[in-house]
This record gives C-alpha cells, sequence and structure tokens, in this order.
C-alpha cells in the first residue's frame, strides 16, 4: 500500500492477516505510521461482503419489514428487507433481488440513500442504502435465510418509534430508515423518545 | 448459553474463540442448531466495544463535525464527534465527553435517538446515537484521538447531501444524522439524491 493524498501521511508499515473466516470476514493487524511521525502498533481492520438495506414502500404508503429473531443482537426485532451483495452483482440488482426473494415484492422507483462503510476505524463491508417506492407483491417471499421471518406492513411514524425502543436491532437498518424518512421529509414524532 | 424464548430457539451447540485482540475486537466461531433442526457451523460473531455518535445543535442551527482522514474508509470524510464508551461509563456521561473532547463544546439538552449492536448477523458493539441541542463552545477541543480533525458547522441540509455524496463516511455516522433529521421533522431536500 502507497502513500497517498487522501490518507493524509497515514501510511501502513506492516500489514498481516489474523484471521481468515471466508466468506464471511477477515481480519487484519497493521502498524501504522502517522503523519506527524507516530507509530501505532496493532491497528485491526475487516474485510467483510458489502451488503444492501432497502426501505421498500408500498403503494398503500407501508414500510415492509421482517419480523424474527437476529443473531446479532440475539433478539426478536424488526428488520428491513437486506442482504448480501454477491460477487460480481451491482447494489442496486442485489437489493431488487433481496427484495424479491424476503418479501415478494418488486417496487416502482428505486433511489440510492448512499453507501457507507461498517466501521470508521475498523473497516468492514460497505451498506448500500435504498429507498424503493411504488412496492407490489409479485410473488411469494422465498428468502432462503436462516431465520424464520414474517412478512410485516408498518408506517414509518411506527418504525421511528422502534427505533426509538429497541425494536430496530442494528445500526445498518437504523441509518436506511433514519435517511429515508429525511428524504421522504416532514415526519415529526410526537413521541419522540426520552429525553435523558 | 441456554436456550430462551427470545431466541426462537436457536441454539449454540459451540462457541469458539478465534481471535483476541483485546481491548478492541474478538471473534467467535459458533455452530448452531435452528429451531427446524438444521446445523449451521462456522457463524462468527464478533464483540468490540460499545460507542456513541452525537448529532451536535449549535445555537446558531447548526451541526457540530469533523474534518479529516479516517482509516475505516480510507478517505477523508466528515464525520459526527463519536467514541467509545469507557468500561463502567453510562453511554450518556461518554457523549458529554466525546463532545467536550473532540469539539469543545457542550449541551443544554440530550436526547437519546436509540441503540444499535453493529451487525444483525455478527453483533459487535452497540452504537448509542444522541441528539444534543443548544450546544455551545466552552472549552479547546484535544480529543487525543489518532486523526487530525478540524471542527467545521455544517447545516443538516448539507449534511444530509453529503450523505448522498460519499462524504458521510460510516453507516454509525449516516444513523444519526438520518434519524436525527427524522426527530428534527420537515427536512426536505430539493435535490435529494440520485435516482438510480
Amino acid at each position: 500500500m502507497t502513500e497517498t493524498d487522501d490518507t493524509q501521511g497515514w501510511r501502513v508499515r506492516r500489514r498481516q492477516q489474523v484471521l481468515n473466516a471466508d466468506p464471511w470476514l477477515r481480519v487484519w493487524r497493521e502498524d501504522l505510521e502517522l503523519p506527524d511521525g507516530r507509530e501505532v502498533d496493532r491497528f485491526f481492520t475487516i474485510e467483510m461482503p458489502d451488503y444492501v438495506v432497502i426501505v421498500a414502500i408500498t403503494t398503500a404508503d407501508l414500510i415492509l419489514t421482517l419480523r424474527g429473531y437476529k443473531h446479532g443482537p440475539r433478539r426478536i426485532c424488526t428488520s428491513l428487507p437486506a442482504g448480501f451483495v454477491e460477487p460480481g452483482e451491482a447494489p442496486l440488482d442485489a437489493a431488487r433481488r433481496e427484495l424479491l426473494e424476503e418479501t415478494g415484492h418488486a417496487a416502482e422507483r428505486w433511489e440510492s440513500l448512499g453507501s457507507f462503510v461498517n466501521d470508521g476505524n475498523r473497516g468492514g463491508g460497505s451498506g448500500h442504502l435504498f429507498l424503493a417506492r411504488g412496492a407490489r407483491p409479485v410473488a411469494e417471499p422465498n428468502s432462503g435465510d436462516l431465520e424464520r421471518v414474517t412478512v410485516e406492513r408498518v408506517s414509518l411514524a411506527d418504525l421511528l418509534r422502534a427505533a426509538g425502543n429497541g425494536d430496530i436491532g442494528d445500526i445498518p437498518n437504523a441509518a436506511a430508515l433514519g435517511l429515508a424518512a429525511a428524504r421522504l421529509g416532514s415526519v415529526r414524532l410526537s413521541s419522540g423518545g426520552d429525553v435523558v
């Protein structure tokens, strides 16, 4: 790896793979030199597959969700349709495929909500977040995922409340939901979370 | 680990640590039995420290951000104040501390935007997201972080545009920003991202 302007002089002096759990996860130990000359050893970075998360709005203005157990948060959660991008697959194609597989729906209009790496320090895969409008049922759901889930339809306001109540399990779901709500605009919750 | 109702019958048959990179990262290999009797080997789960991300709004209605290189996305990004929760520290206390250290600001009112695990499958640490209103400068920034950053003040609309343009680097930043915008309400972008 060579130094470029973009890294503001962060230089990787040494890089060693410390875990290979293909195809899911690789971990690297990096020894770094910072622009001011400081040396930082044991900076761990992660490689994981890219994934998509989809906020799909039905023609009745409800959002398609999946309800079921998730092993990350280790509890039953409400999740948005999501899944890994296959090798060689474009993120938008992955999003269309996952929406169809997990909910049996196709959508009329797709917008990107942005792409973001998992972790500002460690890297990880990138999440590609999408807003899909005009979603209609076209097939039976058939995800092939490990979890037993039920497809539900929830209002945006209820989902934002769920995010404040611990019912949305993970950060990528929270990001897609929040950015979709911001994009859709003018959502104001009367009981918007606790003042702490 | 025992089976509980909450896990819908997911059972961890075997759990083995495959990476110990304390205090930053531990990885476990789990062999699972699903409710339908299927056995799933090599399911990897991650432990990482909890962290906070703060959307802090100044008395001039601008959001405090940090501009600089981040080694996760490996580029210069706009980030929100954020950092790890120290052992024994309450997330809100960590958020107040990080806002002060990274920006030199204190805020009048704090609201939780929710807590979310990093990854719906692998776990990881939890991100505790906060909205802080009425932020005022009270000290010089002194983060002690590895990165050289500059503190900036950006409008919410500009930050949401940045999220669509790749200038917000990571998913926890996107989540805090999106949920804050949803909470603040009535933000509609005229040029809201590409239709793909």
